[in-house]
């Protein structure tokens, strides 16, 4: 299985702390030492950093603890390898473009051999990993079902990424973060968990090293900053936990949409 | 205007010596301060590194600088703006996915806003730059020939881009590298230099530091590596020159091919 990291916040931020406490589980605290990658939006701009070394160990994720990259969304990753050797091409996160926007995508989980049968029309993996192939998959349906760009009503784009998604979680585990540059989609199917900081800012501190930080001294009054993990990072503050199908879509650090499991049997 | 450097090598290499020199043009002794980007290939996998921070001043090309990445496609260009804001939207190089590989592209130039009339079909740029616009359009133009896959005969997908390059030549000012994880294509409008360094290996010496390095020492007796730049980046080897019009292919370290231009009118 692997971790994931996914910040969501009303103004650019950076993810250090976090992601100094995700790091130490990528062979460290954890045993996900099959690469690790960090995905961060500036406008309608991607930046990503990927590298097969296990991220307790690599250079890279060295400086990117102590480098401050400010962003409104982030997609992060750790890798312990199930479907796919471990090499760059299978290192999450993953991003293709639809409609002049590049889309992000990165996966905690396993699915069915049975879906590289699912037919694939304009995106295709370059890696051998069941997540890659869903996520093509997933931009697939996307595409096909809005070619032209997105639908007016953005509550139909919602609804169709989570259909896909139910229907990606009967073949396995599929929990799952998801970007558009502007919004996060964050699908939960065993684990999610997240936090939302804002004013009156406190201490945290993380679980997996002996680091805190003072979001008072690091914030404005109106910042609002969403992280969320598949476990909790911080053993000092109250993450919620998200259910078996829910997917929690937020926009500027808030909930912009919550889906719940539709339940009934999917095809 | 901008700098390209690529490399195309036979085994893995790292590019932190022509890399240590390119970086100095962007801010230091050049002035192309507005952002930089590198991308390698391992296998099939790519990663880039992005930042639209002078590269002289980068925390981030520091690093790369000191940290050798290994690989036998490279792709760098540092920016000096013309079309497009400064930011990472616009920040080379730029990739797309076709027949499940991710492409890789950087431009040199200035091309006419007519451009911005030529139609696309599959890809869409996210940024304003005429060069990811010119990226989006060639692609479009292979992705149409050969919806299903690569010809089998690679001189046919070889022709093809030359015939776009020449078509966006006639637009302005079109220097370009490409890759589709194997191949290097470098087109040339007006500048672009190359070298191949091979057995009987010898001493280097940067043009923009007082920085050598002893290839003999670095390399194994079968290892050729060839490196294109928008100018020479050494002073004390010999880099032979493109004429306008002429794209060379280069696939592990060698050329695979060169085309010169067409010369008559093109449509």
């Amino acid at each position: 299985m692997c971790e994931l990291l996914g910040m969501s916040a009303n103004v650019p931020t950076d993810i250090c702390f976090s992601f100094a406490g995700l790091v130490q589980r990528g062979g460290g605290t954890g045993p996900h030492r099959d690469g690790w990658g960090i995905a961060f939006y500036e406008g309608r701009g991607l930046r990503a950093f990927h590298d097969p070394l296990p991220s307790a160990d690599s250079r890279i994720a060295q400086l990117l603890v102590a480098y401050p990259i400010k962003s409104k969304v982030v997609i992060s990753h750790i890798r312990q390898a199930n479907v796919g050797e471990v090499s760059l091409v299978n290192t999450h996160p993953f991003s293709r473009e639809l409609w002049g926007v590049m889309w992000c995508f990165a996966h905690n989980g396993q699915l069915d051999r049975q879906l590289f049968e699912w037919p694939l029309t304009y995106y295709r993996p370059a890696g051998t990993t069941d997540s890659e192939y869903a996520f093509c998959w997933l931009m697939d349906q996307i595409r096909s079902r809005f070619p032209g760009g997105p639908p007016e009503d953005a509550n139909v784009l919602i609804d169709l990424v989570h259909e896909c998604c139910e229907k990606l979680r009967a073949l396995g585990v599929f929990n799952m973060l998801l970007s558009d540059s502007d919004r996060l989609f964050s699908y939960c199917s065993t684990k999610l968990s997240w936090i939302t900081r804002r004013a009156p800012f406190g201490e945290a501190h993380l679980c997996d090293r002996d680091m805190s930080v003072d979001f008072y001294k690091e914030t404005t009054p109106n910042d609002v900053v969403t992280v969320i993990a598949t476990e909790p990072l911080t053993d000092n503050e109250e993450w919620a936990r998200l259910s078996a199908g829910e997917m929690i879509v937020f926009a500027d650090g808030e909930v912009a949409r919550l889906v719940s499991t539709l339940g009934g049997a999917k095809d």
